[in-house]
């Protein structure tokens, strides 16, 4: 199992790269595995990690969050993500992960590593937190935001795959983003793609609203990229916005600040459930090696989880059970 | 000012709608104004609703949330629906307002009243609740799944005419829904909305992302309504499931009950800020009469605030304003 990985790309790097790398070998002492952390070796040899299984690859440049993404990924040709992404086409690594420019990270899978033959559009494909606490897949959520009804079909047996191999779901239930429950409700494009749904390789349950998106009743969503990606920010903001003015009410006098102070943990407890770090990154989805979108503001413990994620990926064979699921589809 | 009210439309009809009506008609004693409350007469007269201002209109049939909307308007001539948008046709009431079927409520919008001439889609346009208090117009969520970026000109205009007239802010910001903050970003459908705007006569501010949807940054916001429907569905489930957990976590011993006890009061507030009773119900944008979608689950408070909406959008001539503005477009 061998990951390359960006150190320079995200809010906190290399630091907390550096630091997430440091705890996810200790989570596994005695596995071979080889990591690749790519970038400025000055900065990374300062965080003192030292396991024999962690080779320093050089990288004198860095793709910023305010980098135009497809030019970037051509002319920064010794960037962190170019560096790692060719070590993933040279067959050095098996899997990519970075939480720098999202874009970037797309344009590099799609030009250096390359699509899965059969897949037209890569996805981008985050686990949300539900009530149940099983998590569901949601794709896509912004990396192809004019998606042919096709598409969705690939974007349900990647999705099934995933939440299947990695989250351990046996008979996953694949739903279709919709604004109605009928079937025959939406838009063009979803009346195109529930029927072609019922007929792909998955255990399609219909539509579900965005309403139900996060109840926990079924574990894969699919969706084009543009509502995916309204859903998803829409949550994170309503969800921020909430907390936000909860701690404004609840420290507004000293009873209510002493009471509040009494629910802290039952607080702590809520924020970890929904916590995105929990959930490890975004899959990116129809990428011919497992490649893992993690949080541009991660911390140790999020890049860790990415690792992780990458990992099972990798152990899993994910990749080539998509080429074969494509195959005989 | 005479409005039209579907008595027999949403989960708690007749008695919130009458009770609505009763405490709107109290908070102008002296005003004079024709209300026409359709419906079933004896369930209506059994709540005493007693004001020589409110004349009851007999119907002998009530369309469900289960009935096919186009259908049900066609079918169900003596439905408490039809008879009130029937009022408005004939010019005997200025305005319509229901708490039932959504679908229905267009439909008989469509069909009976009609459209604005030069407004090929009407847009239900709900006001989202604001971190700043103020609220946000957002337009469409879901009237016209397939929209074309003309019409997402046509939304703009009417959305900021209704900010400006009904919600009194002096030049809204008109904002579109989108994947990213720069011109040039998103899918076919806002890549070509967006010169569009820009020519607009609105104060078009640019691309807002849903996350900060409701920042308060924005007082309108245009989308198709597919992904506004997300938007809004998707807001509204995330935090029904943060408030559903909070209170979970916060009963789940007597310390912490007793704590949530004393920051219930807090509680209460944030709850209203974030209330849609509060905030009125979706104006159906486009139609050639004020027609107001009160929630579903209105009370009487809900039911009150659809009546006050109505009220103005009637005082404020906003139909004609919309005629004008498209007559000079």
């Amino acid at each position: 199992m061998k990951l390359a990985i960006d150190a320079m790309g995200g809010d906190h790097a290399p630091k907390a790269i550096v630091e997430g790398v440091k705890r996810f070998v200790e989570q596994y002492p005695n596995e071979p595995m080889e990591l690749f952390l790519v970038g400025d070796e000055v900065k990374i040899a300062s965080y003192g990690l030292d396991d024999p299984r962690v080779t320093v690859v050089p990288a004198s440049e860095i793709i910023t969050g305010e980098d135009e993404p497809v030019r970037a990924v051509r002319r920064k040709k010794d960037s962190s993500l170019v560096v790692a992404a060719n070590l993933v086409k040279e067959g050095k690594a098996d899997a990519l992960v970075s939480a720098g420019n999202t874009g970037a990270l797309m344009a590099a899978s799609l030009f250096i590593i390359g699509r899965i033959p059969g897949i037209e559009r890569p996805a981008l494909s985050p686990t949300f937190p539900t009530y149940t606490g099983s998590g569901v897949v949601v794709l896509d959520v912004g990396a192809n935001p004019d998606a042919k009804a096709e598409h969705l079909v690939d974007y349900a047996i990647m999705g099934s795959l995933y939440a299947e191999h990695v989250r351990g779901i046996k008979t996953p239930r694949v739903a279709l983003l919709n604004i109605g429950t009928e079937a025959g409700k939406g838009n063009a494009l979803t009346k195109e793609a529930f029927p072609l749904l019922e007929q792909a390789p998955v255990h399609f349950v219909g539509n579900v609203e965005a309403r139900e998106a996060m109840s926990g009743d079924v574990d894969v969503i699919v969706t084009e990229g543009f509502a995916g990606n309204i859903l998803l920010k829409g949550v994170e903001g309503s969800s921020a916005m909430l907390m936000k003015m909860m701690k404004e009410q609840f420290t507004s006098n000293l009873v209510s600040k002493l009471a509040a102070l009494i629910l802290k943990p039952k607080l702590r407890r809520l924020k970890e459930t929904l916590d995105y770090r929990e959930h490890g990154g975004a899959g990116l989805f129809g990428i011919n090696a497992p490649v893992i979108k993690a949080h541009g503001s991660s911390d140790a413990l999020a890049m860790m989880s990415a690792l992780k994620q990458a990992k099972i990926m990798v152990d899993h064979d994910v990749v080539d059970k998509i080429k074969r699921a494509k195959a005989i589809d």
